[in-house]
């Protein structure tokens, strides 16, 4: 199968697997939950539980936990993007071509929906269903709390609004710090995650630890060049809105061709990181170029 | 010990506890750190981890893996307070005599140490320090999540805005329906966590249960009846909120008298679920009973 078969296969999975988890709520609660099916299924490129699934693929773990996990992490991802839209935060009201939670239902509902999907994931990581042995479980919520939590995520999101509110623009090296906690964690986590699930040992873990930094930060890069040069029609948010607000971006850093130059430089470190895996790993490297050629 | 010298080291040792966990960051993402210890250090009544800490003694559990799974609850208390004080929720400015913590902060700021002290919670449970089984570690991660989420207090939380917008008054069955989900199912979380940490039965289990339930229901009755008649000086938040956001309370429903009545009731309930414990359980008893009549 292509590496988009691939790709739009697993999305069509994790979403029908988060749509069975997660049915809406006959009961009067029934409206946050609502909302985080808004927030959570329909939309999106999946790529983090693709990793998630694509790596456990190749490590032999079992597909139905892979996606159990990648379930969880997109829940986690979901969140973080319906807290980042609201008023108080990036006051984004468009978003995958959609209104962002907080206009479709209400502020109040979307802050809610947020802390119910984080709270779901790791509901999902802790039953018997996403692995047999429970300190598999256990080291799976570990390691997400860990990338989602003040060390990771949040402490990235608090530096990017620390940021905009100083006024002064990051340099380079603040700039990676920053996109590595905010959005470097949770890609770490879609390839730990498999490696726990398959008991990998340390030399696998690294490898796959290196190509997720890698693409990342190329992810990351590629998102500043759509933002620059993108067409909302086609990226489905507003475009521009970065430079506007004055934060620094990569392209702003190191100029549009710096910029394609140094994510294609990624993408070669991302893929020989997994010279050892030989052919099988084909797929990886193939949504590692995907990520920096993407248009949206 | 006395019950309160008993609830007062219990509240040390999980504020020297959650302090020595979340230290203040140096590093750039010093400013969520500091709302995540503001938020949750040195204050309140810790009454969650004293019945966590207590019913493990019961039990028989180790104090530490208690004062943990007490200090991760709390983590999820505060979070709750923090967001629920939100401009777009409840609005609240004072918070046991200090500013909310988006007054103290602000709103963004807030909101990721809301999702901040939520995730640590998940991080402090699933670490070995916790409990030396995983098993033990995954069902407390798995009944926390169930605890605060869309099934549990986010869903209570919905519940309440919900009827605060239509504005028709909620029955007597809505509201306990609501508060057993709002508030009721981390109390619930209080008596199970330890039940998890000892390997309890279900007899046993089943028994912790039924008083958590009835003392959370009691706690609920008590905080309508101090916000009916009490004392901004005293309670340290706004009195006379509730009745007057048209919101439905026990004591509107079931008048001053008949609301302390049926809180005596539950306590002697609560109470009676523990008679299989003895006199081991007096310390127990006395929480209940000191549930409904604090004066804050």
């Amino acid at each position: 199968m292509s590496f988009e078969a691939d790709l739009k296969q697993t999305a069509r999975d994790v979403d029908s697997l988060l749509d069975a988890l997660m049915p809406p709520d006959r009961a009067r609660a029934r409206r946050v939950v609502d909302a985080m099916r808004y927030a959570s299924l329909g939309q999106g490129k999946r790529l983090r539980p693709f990793f998630v699934v694509e790596t456990a693929r190749l490590l032999g773990a079992d597909r139905e936990g892979a996606l159990r996990t990648g379930a969880a992490l997109e829940c986690v991802h979901c969140y973080s993007l319906v807290h980042d839209d609201l008023p108080a935060m990036d006051d984004d009201d468009l978003r995958r071509g959609k209104p962002t939670t907080h206009i479709a239902f209400d502020e109040a509902t979307a802050i809610l929906a947020g802390d119910g999907l984080l709270t779901f994931a790791f509901e999902i990581l802790s039953e018997p269903e996403t692995h047999a042995d429970a300190a598999v479980r256990a080291e799976l919520v570990l390691e997400l709390a860990r990338a989602a939590g003040k060390a990771g995520m949040v402490g990235g999101q608090m530096l990017d609004l620390q940021a905009e509110t100083n006024g002064t623009p990051l340099g380079l090296d603040d700039i990676v710090l920053l996109q590595n906690l905010k959005t470097g964690a949770l890609f770490r986590y879609a390839l730990v995650a498999p490696a726990i699930l398959a008991g990998a040992d340390d030399g696998v873990r690294g490898a796959l630890e290196t190509y997720a930094d890698r693409i990342g930060l190329a992810f990351q890069i590629a998102d500043d060049i759509l933002d620059e040069e993108g067409d909302a029609a086609v990226t489905g948010k507003r475009t521009g809105k970065d430079a506007d607000a004055g934060k620094a971006t990569f392209v702003q850093l190191l100029g549009l061709e710096g910029a394609r130059a140094r994510a294609r430089e990624l993408v070669s470190e991302a893929c020989a990181a997994l010279d050892r895996f030989g052919a099988e790993a084909e797929t990886l490297r193939e949504a590692a170029r995907f990520i920096v050629e993407r248009r949206n």
